[in-house]
């Protein structure tokens, strides 16, 4: 056949009206189920590839949603932003779970970085085009105004962790104090009285409540003060922080850090300045990524589900697709200890 | 104003025809600058949004390019795959290279998994349909089919490494071989006399060329024999592969490793066993990964700037775009040697 097959070839071959092919290839229902066969074999006889940009003005649907990764704040290199967040095994295990979701579903994870003010006003115009049906938004940074602009401009968007000021979208997140109290009790079974923490930057609510979760663990049992060194979630900030805990707190016999990748950093550090992990020094992360059982010794870590979490904005998304008046959803995951070798 | 803008709003505003608008949103040709001025001052004013679907049935663009991995065979475990693909630092690198690329066009990359029979008919059919301009495609098996049935579909496409059997289609690589020598000539100086390699699967040409530039290198010096032990560019099988090679050559003195993740896993071992890195032996890796800096010691290792290749790889989409019937292109880009602690 010298020309691409249409939909009245398509037609033709079943033996049925346009109207009739189109209803079945756009998923519209009340068409019988022996039709919808017929047709879906003269799809397969002919060859017919329907237009995806022909659909979509019929179905509203494109098959795709945005996958939103913000955060940073104006100017900066942007291409040292991309190396960081690209490079962090927290972005891919967000892909992972993306993916796993949509794919059953014939759809396709668009990938939209929006880490100044430029980027963020292409993503929401791209959006409100109709580029995708929605977005999944991970914000790495507490301040963001992305999930508000995208609300405001009616675009469908579940977000990942609560953001910092309320927002009319449906999110996912962790239960982080609880994770946090995990690593805590644990460190004070292993008998660490004089622990540190390595928090992550404390405008992003995850660093705070994991900051919070335990100092109230430790206060509990009687530690009224935890000192503390803020990294911001990078390998480079969390060795720094160490060593700036170690050289103030010499004797120092616990470290919890608020990721895997400063944990991992952490633990390099003591090793350097000769103490043994976890003998001398335990160190707990959290996460529970591929830095943890890729660091020596293997890191004991809080296990953030994030492939379930993503999975869950999926979820959560395609339902506010459906019902697009329904209020947004949340969904708080609990969070696991993991033990490994380092406490 | 309770409906959104159209077309016609425009129009009025700019007190010109609907055409016209249409044509300077479309970026058509053959309008005065004058006059376009005029229809984006109008489109701003009444804050009209062209329908994303609408406009790429008359451009045939749809702003979107597929980014597709590929790889593994038939059945397996689709969840383990995605995992092993999206915790290896060198996705991330692609995906940075091609959004770094795609972003100032105002086009976005459309992430796609291709790793079985099935998803690969799927991928296929989506870019057929048109969901997509084109597609970058990273295969991970040699023996992938899919850069054939993606050309076959007449589906625009670039590959990232040369395809085992040829393929018309443009693709950018690596010299690997000049990159392997690098490593070998290094190893040399430092006066290594008894190196082992841990290759890649031999399946895939940068697994079976970094092994045969390594083999020739250290042959023209006169070591006609490199005892090698065959990873899947993991950390653990990198791991095991060391187990193996040490216990068959206890006093051997250099390893190079077919990517850093190997190598990383590598010194591991070898530190568990007594070894010092480099004093006693010396590790190169491949790639310069996130996974080089964060090893202890640091990893010297063989830079493939995998950000650079994914930029080239849209550049020769776009380039294939305009002009369909051009002979597909390739560009090799040359390796360097970083050296960091580790060797």
């Amino acid at each position: 056949m010298s020309r691409p097959p249409t939909l009245e070839d398509v037609a033709r071959v079943a033996g049925v009206s346009r109207a009739t092919v189109s209803r079945v290839i756009n998923g519209t229902r009340n068409v019988a189920p022996s039709i919808q066969e017929t047709v879906r074999a003269a799809v397969r006889t002919t060859g017919y590839a329907p237009n995806s940009a022909a659909r979509s003005l019929v179905t509203r649907r494109t098959g795709a949603v945005g996958l939103v990764i913000s955060g940073a704040g104006e100017g900066g290199d942007e291409s040292a932003y991309r190396r960081h967040v690209f490079s962090d095994p927290f972005f891919g295990r967000v892909v992972d779970g993306v993916i796993g979701a949509l794919r059953p579903r014939g759809m396709h994870p668009m990938l939209m970085l929006a880490e100044s003010a430029e980027a963020r006003e292409q993503v929401v115009a791209h959006l409100r085009q109709g580029i995708a049906d929605g977005a999944l938004l991970v914000s790495t940074h507490g301040e963001d105004p992305l999930p508000r602009m995208l609300t405001a401009a009616g675009v469908p968007t579940v977000l990942f962790a609560r953001p910092a000021r309320p927002v009319p979208a449906g999110y996912v997140d962790l239960a982080h104090r609880d994770g946090a109290r995990l690593a805590a009790e644990h460190l004070l079974a292993r008998g660490c009285r004089r622990p540190v923490t390595i928090c992550g930057p404390l405008d992003v609510l995850a660093g705070q409540e994991r900051l919070d979760g335990f100092g109230q663990a430790m206060a509990r049992h009687g530690l009224a003060y935890v000192p503390c060194a803020e990294g911001n979630f990078t390998a480079a900030s969390g060795g720094q922080a160490m060593t700036r805990l170690l050289r103030e707190h010499p004797d120092l016999d616990g470290v919890f850090a608020a990721n895997d990748l400063m944990a991992r950093a952490a633990a390099h550090v003591l090793q350097e300045h000769g103490k043994r992990v976890p003998r001398d020094v335990a160190v707990v992360g959290f996460d529970d990524s591929s830095a943890a059982t890729a660091a020596r010794p293997e890191l004991t870590t809080v296990r953030q589900p994030v492939e379930d979490m993503a999975g869950e904005m999926v979820r959560l998304l395609l339902a506010a697709l459906e019902a697009p008046e329904a209020p947004p959803k949340s969904v708080i995951f609990e969070p696991d200890l993991v033990i490994r070798e380092s406490a």
